[in-house]
């Protein structure tokens, strides 16, 4: 593959060498992992290179994620901005699954020139979830996109990784009772930086008003961040399928987004991010030594050694790091 | 130092030797960590090797644990048997201090000749924190102690360590009211094999038995584990400055032990123990390879050049791999 000319395609906008060049850094091949990362060093070290608002989103499912998704992106083409959509979803490792398996799910953003619409990778292994997603990030945001919003589903260990990915990241929630507040993790309710209250519309609009207020409330009970100005973190009431409060849910991540970039939390954060997964691919890839057919043959017969008393764990442990090398 | 003979005077129950033997398996040398491994590879691998009962015991501060361990640990030693006291405690990785500072909280049983009670390391890595403890409670136990009690606070990691290292593990509480039984984390009580309500005695005794109540329904709603028998986990008062209730404890600890002796279920956990601390040592030790001076000097350079955007993360990630070799 000729990675130079992949690399100005990219840049160029094409989104079929973008499919093309998010293939190939899903690829567990030696060869594939080589050119991936020359692609990638290509990309990011061009001078003027265009800088996405890359956006997380959280939802568990039944909140709307899809059609908030294709409304929201609608909304964003409708202004001539540039959209891509990828999912995160590390349970797709497992299971072989996607969150975004078709692109049915949102049929008019599909067909927008103007969009891109991306599936979770699916059959990786766990911590290359990340790598993979963090890369495919990147390549978007090199091709010119305007806005990445990157999907993933309400199970806590994907929304860390995505919120470490994102300039700004979104919980979509449904309109329900006082009980099912307790329902959001405290963690990720710490994480968002807007609490968008889906399916204010219909029989439920006044449900999701009094959703939104508790929310509200509860927000304001967490510690403001010194990168924040006043307000935030922030709840609102949407509807996706009305397609109401969806340009003020955008006005307010401008002017966050505006108020990060002037103070400089916004390249701080950045640059933090760009620190943290350096630190973690060089964990992963430490790691990923015992991931080899033999390093797994290794670690089994050792295991079994320790299991039944013929060595220590110590002992054994020792024996296969220097085995490992280094 | 004379391993051969070391080993020998740890086996033969001598104190002093017990207390050389932990100081060397916690000194962070590398010749004396080689010195150890030599040691418990030794010791472990003789015939006939006795076994220790390992008792974990958790409870946040306040709920009279020291005053339990002493009083539990002379009833013990009562009945002619002989008890090791150990702490694990990672918190004071960072601070230095040490649950077990002194032995004046336990002054009766620090005087017996059948008792042995040790302070937590301090100033050890967090994760040599698991390796030395483990590797103390198989010393005390290769040294012909009947019962090693293995003491930790109540903050969820350092419960989940203490876990896989005991054969039982016991979670002691204190009289509350109903609202304050939403403290103990669930994954906690799910570890717990006995919750021992403490201090049923005065005015706290129909309290106590309040408390019991409710933690024996919560341990209800638990799933029961295949491995235990009817009744299990159970919930039971005590009153340690009364020494009530603790023989009782006791012989429903045996029970339980029994039990699970004969179904297979006590080796067989401890076999997956440790094929457990096996995969932590390896995975630990590669992990260490980041933490020379070196290594931590290329980690800051290469971070360094990836928050400016001179390299990507995944790029100076494949440097610093390279680097560390393998």
């Amino acid at each position: 593959m000729d990675i130079e000319s992949l690399a100005e395609k990219v840049a160029s906008g094409d989104r079929r060498s973008l499919s093309r060049a998010i293939t190939l850094i899903e690829s567990g091949r030696a060869d594939h992992r080589k050119q991936a990362v020359a692609l990638m060093e290509r990309l990011a070290t061009r001078p003027e290179a265009p800088q996405a608002l890359r956006i997380g989103l959280s939802g568990t499912p039944g909140v709307g994620k899809s059609t908030f998704i294709e409304a929201f992106g609608m909304m964003l083409t409708g202004q001539g901005l540039r959209v891509a959509v990828l999912a995160v979803d590390p349970s797709s490792a497992r299971s072989g699954g996607s969150i975004l398996g078709d692109k049915t799910r949102m049929e008019q953003l599909s067909r927008d020139p103007n969009a891109f619409i991306r599936p979770s990778p699916s059959q990786t292994q766990l911590g290359g979830v990340a790598r993979r997603s963090r890369e495919a990030v990147a390549l978007c945001e090199a091709a010119g996109f305007d806005v990445v919003l990157i999907e993933t589903v309400g199970v806590g260990q994907s929304e860390t990784m995505v919120s470490e990915m994102a300039d700004l990241f979104l919980l979509l929630l449904a309109p329900a009772g006082g009980d099912e507040l307790q329902g959001v993790k405290r963690g990720i309710m710490e994480m968002a930086d807007m609490i968008l209250i889906n399916k204010a519309d219909g029989d439920l609009k006044a449900t999701a008003t009094r959703t939104c207020a508790d929310y509200a409330g509860a927000l304001r009970l967490l510690r403001k961040r010194p990168q924040d100005p006043d307000g935030f973190p922030k709840a609102m009431t949407v509807s996706a399928v009305e397609h109401t409060g969806l340009e003020k849910a955008w006005e307010e991540m401008q002017a966050l987004t505006d108020w990060r970039r002037t103070s400089g939390h916004f390249d701080g954060r950045r640059a933090e991010q760009a620190r943290y997964w350096f630190r973690e691919d060089v964990k992963n890839g430490l790691l990923a030594r015992l991931d080899t057919s033999e390093a797994r043959g290794d670690m089994a017969r050792l295991a079994e050694a320790v299991a039944v008393g013929d060595m220590t764990a110590t002992g054994a442990a020792q024996e296969m790091l220097s085995k490992i090398g280094g």
